[in-house]
């Protein structure tokens, strides 16, 4: 049987790990059709990916790099869109069955509500979709009967962990962070941070957004609201461990007092493999764990007051309400603004807070509100900085 | 509803941490009645637990305790009985649902045998009776339609990773151990190991067989070979892992190189509880897993040159014969002449291998062959030691 899968954003990390992880599962018992990919400017890796999955459909994000692709390709079989409105527009074809969300940002809400009310399973990495939209995006799950599976490596542990189990008996979800590379360092040495040393994460390689993220652990933020919305759990049930060796994903515990936890080696290849074959697993190639290489695992609380962006996120998501599109927004642009050199490292929860303070929040949670309040922050703040 | 629980060995740690899970589940939402107690001599606390849980029969296993508890005690309403085959008569009765097996070693065998041929589910803490009949075992649970839910930590464990799971997608069974008091001294060291050091086990507090196979770690011979009947998995399948501060109480490996752990504190409430509630997890009031107390986990691989004892039981399992039968005796007796100060430590190993060594193995697995091997194996012993 031919499952047929679409990659949003299919030049970024988590895009190339799915492709190679579709390569190595159509070596082994799966047999999987590559429908559309997309990038927005990195129009050479896509043309290599054309050529190796010949896709039906790509779309290229960015206007320059489109006219680009168009002069210096020429794939007569495949179908080349440009733009925002044509990530959506694919998305709600009837062509393919599984779409892995791999946009980063904003970008990737709309494609995703497409996808689900056209009758699509997702496999989400564009954890910011449910930051922002979550309750929205659980309205359209039910509605429309499709499985959103989590690919980001803490939410496949959590969901690997509740496989077999009753939701009604968790008493606490512990997501696992690394710590990032700041983990050590004291509030006054992280004013000093530089680009170069945000951008090098100790465990895991990731674009540049995912990877700021970390650094500032509003990363670990948006996926304690990732969670929330996942699994329909209260906040003050989700927890947030750091473990600095990024070997246990994240952990459950349970009423009973047991706790359980998906371990394995920092490797996305693992939670993309489980999201394209779930609930079944498939015999992999992938390097396994080697207790011999990992034979420490340690664990710390994390200090709120030097990761400030992680106290922001609880408090944004204790209201429910427009305040997490703003957060959201506004820390895409800090972070822009940060790896252009334009404000300091802890500049970005400043941004953020200030942004928040700006902001009286609303419940309506329809996808017309949403993108407007996403908008009118960026345009704020775009303004406000010249950007 | 009323969940009618019979449980031998009451008085032990096992038993009696059994009683205490009782207690707490009838506080919550439970309405559990216990029908049978047993003990072989601790008379003193067969009576409190009488009083307080009223069953309706007991079975004193030691004939001087039995006649010393009826001049001394009177309790009107319970039925009193003496002795093994009043064990196994009781447990094939029809006045009660669940089995809790808490008995200590080969003793174990035939109550479980005659409650499963009568239809009752049982919570197994008595691993010798995989060990000696896991084959036989496994037929009548199949042909009985019954459940055999593991108490030992480390197969409740593996039973938690494996829910919601396909066994086939499992690569390996990594059973952790805490490696004993033992795992930092040298083989020569071990020669001088007195039974006070052998019976203070790091993490747990248990009866003293359990106590000694964990410091020779037969304990984790006798877990593997428990393991494969259990989860009717391959030995080879079957990983053996130091992890000294016992908070992961194992591991199961998947296909597709994702693990998943079951963790806890060191508390046999927790594995308990699971086996009477389970599939269901039930609120508790024992603690939780606090990661500020248990902030580093260590893995070591296991020198089964020193622990000689594990590498018998690998070697025993690979036949799946009658040799588990003569281990497992002569491991009884070897345990039992070290406690009195007979042999010492590293003896145990090589009074196994020599009765090892005398058995013609036998592939037949019918509970009178199992039985026979048995006392062939302890008379011979008993002789020789003149025990």
């Amino acid at each position: 049987m031919v499952k047929k899968v679409s990659i949003l954003g299919s030049t970024g990390s988590i895009g190339c790990n799915a492709l190679d992880v579709i390569d190595s599962l159509n070596h082994n018992e799966y047999n999987i059709k590559v429908i559309c990919l997309s990038t927005n400017s990195r129009i050479s890796l896509l043309a290599e990916q054309i050529k190796k999955h010949s896709p039906e459909t790509v779309v290229i994000g960015d206007k320059k790099a489109y006219e680009e692709f168009k002069s210096n390709f020429s794939f007569p079989e495949t179908e080349i869109l440009f733009g925002n409105d044509a990530l959506s527009e694919i998305s709600g074809r009837d062509n393919y069955e599984l779409l892995i969300s791999a946009l980063v940002g904003f970008s990737g809400l709309r494609p995703t509500v497409n996808a689900i009310k056209s009758g699509k399973d997702v496999a989400l990495a564009n954890k910011e979709t449910l930051v922002v939209a979550g309750k929205l995006i659980n309205q359209l799950i039910e509605k429309y009967k499709v499985k959103l599976i989590p690919i980001d490596s803490e939410h496949s542990a959590i969901l690997q962990c509740l496989a077999g189990e009753n939701i009604s008996s968790v008493s606490k979800i512990i997501l696992t962070a690394s710590g990032g590379p700041f983990r050590n360092k004291t509030l006054k040495q992280m004013k000093d941070i530089t680009v170069e040393e945000a951008l090098s994460h100790p465990n895991w390689k990731m674009g540049k957004k995912i990877t700021i993220d970390s650094a500032t652990m509003m990363n670990k933020g948006l996926e304690v609201i990732e969670a929330k919305w996942l699994f329909k759990t209260e906040t003050e049930k989700i927890d947030v461990l750091i473990h600095p060796q990024s070997v246990i994903h994240s952990m459950v515990e349970f009423i009973d007092g047991s706790i359980k936890a998906q371990l394995g080696i920092p490797d996305m290849k693992i939670p993309i493999q489980y999201a394209i074959t779930y609930p079944d697993r498939i015999n992999s190639v992938h390097s396994k764990m080697d207790f011999n290489l990992f034979n420490s695992l340690t664990f710390e609380n994390v200090d709120t007051d030097k990761f400030r962006c992680l106290r922001i996120a609880y408090d944004v998501i204790k209201e429910d309400s427009s305040s997490a599109v703003v957060m959201n927004a506004a820390n895409e642009i800090a972070v822009d603004l940060f790896l252009n050199g334009r404000i300091d490292f802890l500049s970005i929860p400043d941004i953020i807070e200030r942004e928040l303070d700006r902001h009286k929040p609303s419940p309506d949670t329809d996808l017309e509100n949403i993108i407007n309040v996403d908008k009118d922050t960026r345009i704020y703040l775009r303004e406000k900085y010249s950007i």
